[in-house]
């Protein structure tokens, strides 16, 4: 689907502008460029930026918000572009504003058990370095080898450690600011605890690139866990499954990882990654993955003992422990890459559903009355212990005019059922633009003008990641 | 210090309008009452209000917002009136809202591991009921016997178990809000993950009460750790036994709590609870207070052999380990009496500094350089393991002339040593009335301006708690 449209083009004196603050080697109108950042791994958006700008420092880019907005032109931060809401997606045209350049960690403070670092940085790299000196930087979603900190912070980013380490947010302790006016600000301090005045860390945390552009960020590091250990337990139920994920915490355990993917999710990726061997039974439907982590690997032991006992009453089949490294590479890439998979599938629409954990076999029970209500058929797999559905509803075999007349509907029922069991719309990919017309679901009208009324503080002329977020109707 | 002003008085209009919507046992004019509210813990500020607001209902909150903002006339939310800040004094006089009616638990789900709770229930007694059910809600200020939840959420309180369980703020997942046009919010959703939309929830933790009234919270509660071990350790030098702290962590530990104490504070603490005896020798300048927690004995065990070798890096003394509950209390007694013994010892002004931990030495060293310099006394204990350093400076002796005319001085550059060593000014006690004016020296005028223009949203008539977070000259 290629949902371009005509707009009109960037004035001669903004581009002039332009060219007189920035060298030839931070400017891009070379189509290869544009088409680049015409794209995240948002379904199969596509809306071209008219300019892209890599700036290399935090004064070209208050020079450059400056330059946008003085013009009144659209300005979309872009990270590593594997967001899955749309958030990077130039849906205005105008500026491509890519932070690619600030992709250093500036240090790593042994000391306070914190890391500087600027936006570009892979996750995974970040998780890397601070290992290689003993500290955990814990938020890792699935994507952490591709994706940046700076997109995991502007969309509040989970991942499967989530569940008992927390999400992006609980990670920033302070970020570095340009404003739409160009001034820099710093939004809180370098401490574990602050109450100074109002969040506006938090605040920003989230915010999917509206208010502000994040150039540093102060992060949070634990020390790291010496062990894990990784467990796959299949189950001939689907709803059993979730049932059992509420029940191990009763038991008082709080895994480093609890996940859940269903039979289709599995053999998707089985497909996808055919260097990955499972043996899955026909009776099998769903499988959690779990995993403990600490400093004592006889303790660790011991959980997984009472973990399987908790399972056991659930009526789970014969459990996996994963032997050694290889293995546990093997079955996470399993978890990691079933997004991928079921792209690679079909034509599909992700929904990032979250619901009090308890919740789940009824929002996976409710996904699939709703499927067979519209005919469609849905994947899901997910974040189980944070009770954080990823919901795929594939296109397969359904006609263009199905699809289309009859999806956002489904998804509307979708959500509705996720709100009325205690959840909301997204647990960690935003809302972006692909479900900023559900937001009325999550919130009455008051609560959505509160939000745009603080975007306008930020951003008064809205040319910061316009029509994101707010649902059509709000939208200045 | 009577700090009361004459004030005009509310119209006869907005008084009639009150005794319509409210019952009589709901309104209180009298002077017992008003004496009562017109205090919380903060020094020995008096700022009476001029009615006195009892509500039984959401809906009664809404009402009394609907008159209040229609009359322009102040309403300062009051709780448990613990607060150190001033957060709860009726600086503009007008109408105080005490929330303690909404004193009721609602319901803990134990499937979710969440507590939705109203405002006025006392942190500990939230705590214990959790408990008797196998949860933790970990965020334990040391008033935690007499304040409540809902000012823990106002103040984004912290307490001892901060250092490994996060603050107040990290506990709240949603909050009911009435809003000061009288309409009521919910602010998230009651899930551990949230990506939707900007993050209001986190904007009114630690808000201090300017931005909403809370009515109802949901909060998260973690499995409860099964054991805990505590243990005493003496230091012949102050600054070596805040050196100690960062090295516990970078061994890989985190304990559930790491408080200091310096000598002073001991001695006024023990004068004052007299039932917990503790020899200290001439030569112990200062006290760590740590505690391990988890579900294995074996583990506590070992971890304090650990944290044992590293502190005897740092020149301990011989470490007391309390050998059942009872000490453990003692001990434990020992380091929550200590604010309530430096006040009871002499006028005081305490300041709730915090810095990244490693520069707590610093921050005790320049604390009493600057003591020195002004002919101040200062007593200094907090949470190390935060770098929370609770800043006591004692009048003594000192004249009232010397005490009021130094002491802003003196407290400025106290400030600015604690921002100059990234930190800040407040860790969990909040800026409310008496850190205001010195919010310059945390943030540039952009950011409060930022603050400010938040606060003019949500109250634009600035009816709500008037007079706090922000300096005079920014203030409506």
């Amino acid at each position: 689907m290629d949902t371009t449209k005509q707009r009109p083009s960037l004035s001669a004196k903004f581009i002039a502008e332009l060219e007189e603050v920035f060298s030839s080697d931070t400017l891009f109108f070379h189509p290869e460029e544009i088409e680049k950042f015409s794209r995240d791994q948002t379904e199969d958006l596509v809306f071209p930026p008219e300019v892209v700008v890599k700036p290399n420092t935090v004064e070209e880019v208050s020079r450059l918000m400056q330059c946008c907005n003085r013009h009144g032109v659209p300005v979309t931060p872009v990270a590593a572009r594997t967001g899955l809401s749309g958030g990077a997606l130039c849906v205005n045209g105008g500026v491509a504003l890519s932070m690619e350049r600030f992709n250093r960690i500036l240090s790593i403070d042994e000391n306070n058990g914190q890391v500087l670092t600027e936006p570009a940085v892979i996750t995974q790299v970040l998780m890397e370095e601070c290992a290689k000196k003993g500290w955990y930087y814990a938020p890792d979603p699935a994507s952490r080898g591709s994706c940046s900190i700076g997109g995991n912070i502007a969309e509040n980013s989970g991942g499967p450690r989530a569940v008992k380490y927390g999400v992006t947010k609980d990670f920033v302790l302070n970020l570095e600011v340009v404003l739409p006016s160009g001034k820099v600000i710093w939004t809180g301090a370098n401490t574990l605890k602050n109450a100074t005045g109002y969040n506006l860390t938090q605040l920003m945390v989230g915010s999917e690139g509206t208010l502000g552009v994040m150039t540093k960020a102060v992060l949070k590091l634990l020390p790291l866990p010496k062990h894990n250990l990784l467990m796959l337990v299949p189950f001939s139920s689907a709803e059993k499954a979730c049932e059992a994920v509420s029940a191990i915490f009763k038991a008082g355990i709080t895994p480093s990882a609890l996940e859940f993917m269903e039979r289709d999710a599995i053999i998707h990726t089985l497909q996808y990654v055919p260097d990955v061997q499972l043996p899955v039974g026909p009776d099998v439907q769903a499988h959690l993955l779990v995993e403990v982590d600490g400093n004592h690997l006889e303790i660790l032991m011991k959980d997984c003992e009472l973990i399987t006992e908790v399972l056991t009453q659930f009526d789970c089949g014969e459990i996996l422990f994963a032997e050694d490294n290889a293995q546990k590479n093997q079955l996470w890439k399993l978890r990691r890459k079933a997004g991928e998979a079921v792209k690679a599938h079909s034509v599909y629409k992700e929904e990032d559903t979250v619901v009090p954990r308890y919740e789940l076999p009824r929002l996976l029970k409710g996904v699939k009355v709703i499927g067979k209500k519209y005919g469609f058929r849905s994947v899901c797999y997910g974040h189980a212990g944070d009770g954080n559905l990823h919901v795929n509803i594939l296109k397969d075999d359904l006609s263009d005019e199905e699809w289309t007349s009859q999806l956002p509907e489904a998804i509307r029922e979708i959500f509705e059922l996720t709100v009325s069991l205690g959840g909301t719309l997204s647990g960690e990919h935003g809302i972006g633009w692909v479900q900023k017309n559900y937001m009325d679901i999550a919130f009455p009208h008051l609560q959505i003008e509160l939000m745009h009324s603080i975007k306008a503080i930020f951003d008064p002329n809205n040319i910061l990641n316009p029509g994101k977020i707010f649902p059509d109707k709000v939208t200045v």
